[in-house]
């Protein structure tokens, strides 16, 4: 009997620790085959959401709030790569110096994909309604998950000109 | 005794287990936080420099080698949002439709940055020597490991103009 419950607790155990083994031994999720969960969806929307209405009101600053807080972001544009969360504020509060600059700002046709458990992919396109013209084109957002929320930690905006 | 070694079989299982178990339960390495390593890069690079190669011999076909064969695979540039491997092999041979408009590739200032096992961004110049004008800018590149290699998955392309 001792033996036999010897070999259930060695059971018991296997089945506890089985699903934390199996993902451990799991090869990383595909990026492209990979959704990114409903919930991280829906962080990561709300932070776009807010970035769109703070530019809509004219506060770049809190439009900057989206992006992580580091001297490691990366910005890709029309004037190469910038480095650091201050530049980037710089260089937006340079290239958009008014209101009449900022215009109304859209995000739309976003698309989603997993990179892992704490990073994700966002494709999509970005428009801005202005009195002297509109603009737009498209972006892509890295995304990673930090103790305070979903930031982007690179992003790479460019204009659509044909 | 018995119960002794009942005892003992149970430690010897969770230290067996614990490596896989504490893997598991570890978050996921932070992007920009994580270096790829040294193989991956060397790798990465090597794909790179055959794509390089194969530009400036005028081999369109062979320069999308470099990318994930697949409907999935997308490129961000100027005229939006190009989805499948097959429309990415259309659009750079329309866009560049001979030796002319191709140019001498070079690559430049590559940035590295891991997303995980199997993933990583790869931030860089492009410039292009041409005699009817010179153009360059910067890319963003998400790369996958697949069994057959690095591949991108993901590719934003854009002009720099100041």
């Amino acid at each position: 009997m001792r033996l036999a419950k010897a070999k259930r607790t060695r059971w018991v155990l296997l089945l506890l620790l089985a699903p934390f083994c199996s993902r451990a031994q799991q090869p990383a999720a595909r990026p492209s085959q990979a959704t990114v969960e409903d919930g991280d969806r829906r962080a990561i929307v709300a932070v776009l959401t807010a970035q769109q209405s703070a530019w809509n009101r004219g506060d770049i600053p809190s439009f900057l709030e989206g992006y992580w807080r580091s001297p490691e972001l990366t910005f890709s544009g029309s004037d190469g790569i910038v480095r650091g969360w201050d530049h980037v504020l710089a260089r937006y509060k340079k290239s958009y110096a008014d209101r009449t600059e900022m215009g109304t700002l859209d995000f739309s046709q976003l698309e989603f994909r997993s990179l892992g458990t704490d990073s994700a992919l966002l494709l999509g396109h970005w428009h801005l309604a202005r009195t002297k013209g509109d603009i737009g084109g498209v972006f892509t957002l890295v995304w990673q998950r930090f103790p305070e929320g979903w930031r982007i930690v690179h992003d790479h905006t460019s204009a659509v000109t044909k």
